[in-house]
């Protein structure tokens, strides 16, 4: 089975060349074709092979998103969304040409309700944009997936992160959104009532939906009281299973933990060195918890004596900032750390989630397969949601070990789907897993599929996305 | 603008004819055509009329679902699913007759995952059955949206109740659920997994769909456990407006309330002689918290003051099961105690909801309405999500007092949708709203039409609600 699915979408080469015109004409120095300025907005963070758009168009309002996709549907032109290029599994490539709409321009911050806990932003508004535009208001947006995507990246790829155990994924936040549809008009999918009964939920049909469905320009986001006090810390296990099972009492018990994240012996291995931590090299689950001064006390107490429970320990916590600043900040150079082990190697990201009853399982199978396979590949996770990362460390210039590395990661979303779990948990099916999504849904991929006819008959939204569309 | 939308539906009689000869011999007895069960299931709990479906089939599983929607499909006749009968917007009746499908046979709990606080229950379980097979588990369901509804309906609705400020509504509960769909396949929408990115979100798009894309067979719904401790009591303040201040004041503070009720003067009053309260007239706050020992009653002192703050109080609190259980059951009996205010009356009941920074404005101009129009309207609501609703209390034989219920009605749906909100937090559309949804959602009709065409081009699936669809 092929990992990744680049079978071109065919180029409707007179259509595009009528677009490139007209746009030049419309937006002067705001559309490019330069080689560079395309390459760049094909370009992905793995190792998926960058398909250029034919030209960029760089959006300043939805008004402007609405004129470029009006002027690709009448051409029948390809349009791909383009946040800040942070997603991973080729959702920004063109692979039948066509206009990539660059939304950095969209960077406006339109209100913040403070009573409400909301606010309405332009898709192209970055989420530490946003956290730091709210820093005087003591509110502030949790979901963190680690880049510094734009909330409507986000948002089209339903990202999670650290935080999503507590305050959930872009699918329970973004509360309403506006989307420029491929026939050019703009709609409004609610309004700034917490819930709503009144009609079909096209809020969450297009968060996920990768800019296959629309082009997403405004987003109505959650919003969260900066919590009074924090306290966090690391907790060292004997094994991957003894974390997983003190990771489900946590969450069974209630305890509201803020973050519960897991890594691996390969990759605290390779943090120890990259972030001079003073850990063991072995499987540790990095906490935090969010609350009143006696609510994280109490719940870092109760987590230790879980953790103790299940052979971990000791677990050293604290609610002095700079500590956990120092820790967490070792948990977000995962990915830097992980470089260590293999100099001159590309990573291959990859994310499955499964039932966290099965996770121990599921992570344990995966570290056998990556020792019989021979790859360096470290593991991260949030485990409290059942959600792990592999990142395959691999030389990009040799055709057998991509294949290795590509079978590996079929085997594993083939896994996570036999544990009743997903083929991705956060970073979206893009090219990288449409191989697997019909294992993972049988027949819903045809209502799916109806959905997608129905909304763009001419397939010009985002096409050789998600879902294999008949020639 | 007529408040229910009872425009029929076009008979096909041929078809119906057809299809009321095959189920008798496919289901025998399962199959029922007498006058008083077809009123039955085309009966609703508010003032609107009846509209019987021809026959209602009482399926037993799944499968049975998927023959009678092949059945009516092939004679393109309408299907109308009904769990017990507690939807308050018409849903269950049948405009263009045929066949009501009665999911209550359908009332396996299929299984419990304890470590992954999730259950598989068929949709005709009601969720007092879920949490009475759950009471040795320690998990609980805990949305309650009142009545003893059918998951599969509340989640068709897309309910909520008292405790959704805390756990969420049945759009964050719902992990996964099978549905047949019109053309009479059933497909699954997720799998167990916390969280996915793997293609549309199905499961959202069929929770809140009344019936009208697909008949829901079974649910994968979120378990919690249940607290180690509940603290809750009765506080009274002296306006709607500072009790909403208190809430939005306890919200912003990040207060983890699990039931912010506020209940009116008027329906104090009811309340009063109905449940024997010792409290004074005045707009009341019920509230509750969930978690430790200490956590609970730090957050009962920590909302006593910020009513006080607000003028409220004396806040009396407990955490005596027995004592919780009266107040409670005094909030749950306000339907009851609020037909003592006009004996012999029937109650339109009604819900909007507001960001509720607009809350104590709309609840405001709402009573000075109901004063306005001579009503007798008590008023309670869900007000962490900015959600209330108004009982109209009228005599269903006065065609004059009934037009002047509906235009306020009407009003009230106006206002909310003027104040950024919607027509209806948690009652769903049905007949009752059909008129304010595109008032609401505007081009996005277009939409939701164009997703309902594509998954159901008969229009076979529950026709007549939700979305006016052209002749």
């Amino acid at each position: 089975m092929a990992l990744s699915d680049l079978r071109a979408v065919a180029r409707n080469e007179e259509g595009i060349a009528a677009v490139l015109g007209i746009l030049k004409q419309r937006l002067g120095e705001r559309f490019q074709t330069g080689q560079a300025m395309r390459e760049q907005h094909g370009h992905t963070t793995t190792y998926i092979p960058t398909q250029a758009p034919d030209g960029v168009a760089f959006a300043q309002s939805a008004g402007e998103v609405q004129e470029v996709v009006r002027i690709c549907a009448a051409h029948r032109v390809p349009v791909i969304p383009f946040g800040v290029g942070t997603s991973l599994e080729g959702h920004v490539n063109a692979p039948g040409g066509g206009i990539s709409i660059d939304l950095s321009g969209l960077n406006r911050i339109l209100s913040v309700n403070a009573e409400d806990l909301d606010c309405t932003v332009e898709a192209g508004v970055t989420r530490e944009a946003l956290n730091q535009h709210l820093r005087d208001t003591g509110l502030f947006f949790p979901i963190d997936p680690g880049a510094n995507a734009t909330l409507g990246g986000m948002a089209a790829t339903r990202a999670s992160g650290t935080n999503a155990v507590r305050y959930g994924t872009m699918r329970e936040n973004v509360l309403a959104l506006t989307a420029v549809m491929a026939g050019g008009s703009e709609i409004a999918t609610g309004r700034r009532a917490r819930k709503s009964s009144a009609g079909y939920d096209l809020t969450r049909l297009l968060v996920g939906s990768e800019g296959t469905l629309g082009v997403i320009t405004t987003l109505t986001l959650k919003l969260y009281g900066i919590p009074q006090a924090i306290s966090g810390g690391v907790c060292p296990f004997p094994s991957v299973e003894a974390a997983c099972n003190a990771v489900i009492m946590t969450i069974q018990m209630g305890i509201p933990v803020a973050r519960i994240e897991l890594v691996n012996a390969l990759q605290m291995r390779a943090m120890k060195t990259y972030s001079k931590l003073d850990y063991p090299e072995s499987p540790c689950l990095f906490v935090e918890f969010h609350g009143s001064e006696a609510g994280v006390k109490e719940q870092a107490e109760s987590f230790g004596e879980i953790a103790a429970e299940h052979g971990g320990g000791p677990f050293l916590w604290t609610t002095v900032a700079e500590e956990r600043a120092k820790l967490w900040k070792a948990r977000h150079d995962a990915y830097w750390a992980s470089q260590t082990l293999r100099p001159g190697a590309k990573g291959l990201s990859t994310d499955v989630c499964v039932p966290i009853s099965r996770l121990a399982e599921c992570i344990a199978e995966t570290e056998a397969d990556i020792a019989a396979t021979g790859l360096v590949a470290p593991i991260v996770g949030h485990v409290g949601d059942g959600n792990f990362h592999v990142l395959v460390l691999m030389d990009v210039n040799d055709p057998r070990e991509i294949a290795r590395a590509e079978e590996f990661v079929a085997r594993l979303n083939l896994r996570a789907i036999g544990m009743d779990g997903t083929c991705t948990g956060e970073h979206g099916i893009g090219q990288g897993k449409m191989a697997f999504l019909e294992r993972e849904h049988g027949a819903a991929v045809e209502v799916m599929r109806a959905v997608k006819l129905a909304l763009d008959p001419d397939g010009i939204m985002n096409p050789g996305k998600i879902l294999p569309m008949p020639a």
